[in-house]
């Protein structure tokens, strides 16, 4: 038994999510169809955490168990053409038996895509939020910094999880601007469902003055959802990178 | 009456190009009906030119003669809630009632985008032409400058194209390496049909080695599709501006 990384690029689009729901294929039944299609075999594909309906990754990490003989950074090739255009490998390599792509991930990277401009932009709708209104950046980065750090991040959990602490450590949230667009960078050990898309939603409500950068320490001690301000739409999030020992 | 222009972004990936083809809707007739929502009217729309199926634009130009007492500017914003998210109008203005879109044309500027790496990559597949093989930049670069100047190039036109002429000015080709992409803009008065996309094929045989940069003067002297390299595909090219007086 050998075990098998894959680093996967995927537009989350047509997905819901990495996990299938309902009646709609998540990419992680995708992937391990291509895998049955090149292997022959049925394996449970483990990915590095779930990424909600809509949000895009440049970097997921998963990894699953196979007797195949073929070589660990070919395996890449066949999977791929396997693949639809909207989800492929872009590296694979053999790892230990003990690495797991969830339990042995140090550390994650995410990018969120605010497009803030008056007109909505075609090319852009699918990789960015649009938000119309004017953003105050510098008040958007006083507020980030209350996040830095080992939190309760309780107010900023999407409804309906089921967890054993919502205690999280957050190394860095970076804010970057490209002309009209904004980029949000967040590195973290690991996070709660919809975590980013909260914390991106009230700093959206402090780039448009309907919190204050100050309050925002208030509403993570307040740990309750209603507090912080909304959840931020799927498709401006990337999942860029998982980091390993 | 009055004459409307108006500046349009668009991702070509679900038409049939600017003019509608056979069962498959035009971008063009998009926009028309979006017109007859917002005045009542049936006009037609003067594009500064058509653009193949898959082609995107980041500045297309057309113009419409309405009876409509909306304000030039604020004409996009009804035209807007009429349009699909993945056409919108980025600006709109009442010009003067000689201004033909075509007609009235300086210069255009186009853009195509060639991801130059191995792998397959989901978030750029319908914005970029994925080439595996090496290119020689220098090499494209050298023959990158027969094409600028006036020319007859009949050797870059697309089959089935009925002109009364094949010279065409083209201003500058700029060839630009950013990472893995690399981007080739070409600014010219008009284009012959599939034109650019035939000088990127071209420009990538130049690349690979299929074609020495020294032999495109020949080319472009034999007057003979045949002669020239493949059309490259449409999703890698961007119509990026018109200019006007």
């Amino acid at each position: 038994m050998r075990n098998i990384k894959l680093i996967i690029e995927y537009e989350g689009t047509a997905y819901s999510g990495w996990q299938s729901q309902n009646d709609v294929i998540g990419i992680q039944e995708v992937i391990e169809t291509a895998i049955k299609k090149t292997t022959g075999e049925k394996v449970k594909l483990i990915g590095s955490g779930r990424t909600d309906a809509g949000v895009h990754a440049k970097g997921q990490v998963a990894n699953f168990y196979t007797k195949s003989s073929i070589p660990g950074s070919r395996m890449k090739i066949p999977l791929n053409i396997n693949l639809p255009d909207d989800i492929k490998i872009i590296e694979s390599e053999e790892v230990d038996l003990d690495f797991h792509s969830r339990f042995s991930a140090r550390k994650k990277r995410y990018r969120y895509i605010i497009y803030n401009g008056k007109i909505p932009r075609p090319l852009y709708r699918n990789f960015s939020y649009h938000v119309t209104r004017d953003l105050d950046i510098d008040e958007m980065r006083k507020a980030s910094k209350y996040f830095v750090g080992e939190k309760d991040f309780k107010s900023f959990m999407g409804r309906g999880a089921v967890v054993h602490t919502t205690v999280k450590k957050l190394y860095s949230i970076d804010i970057i601007e490209k002309d009209e667009f904004i980029e949000i960078v967040v590195e973290g050990k690991s996070f709660l469902k919809n975590m980013i898309r909260i914390i991106v939603g009230t700093l959206v409500f402090v780039g448009i003055g309907r919190i204050k950068s100050k309050d925002v320490e208030k509403i993570i001690e307040g740990r309750n959802r209603s507090l912080a301000g909304p959840t931020a739409p799927a498709h401006g999030l990337f999942l860029e990178k998982v980091y390993y020992d």
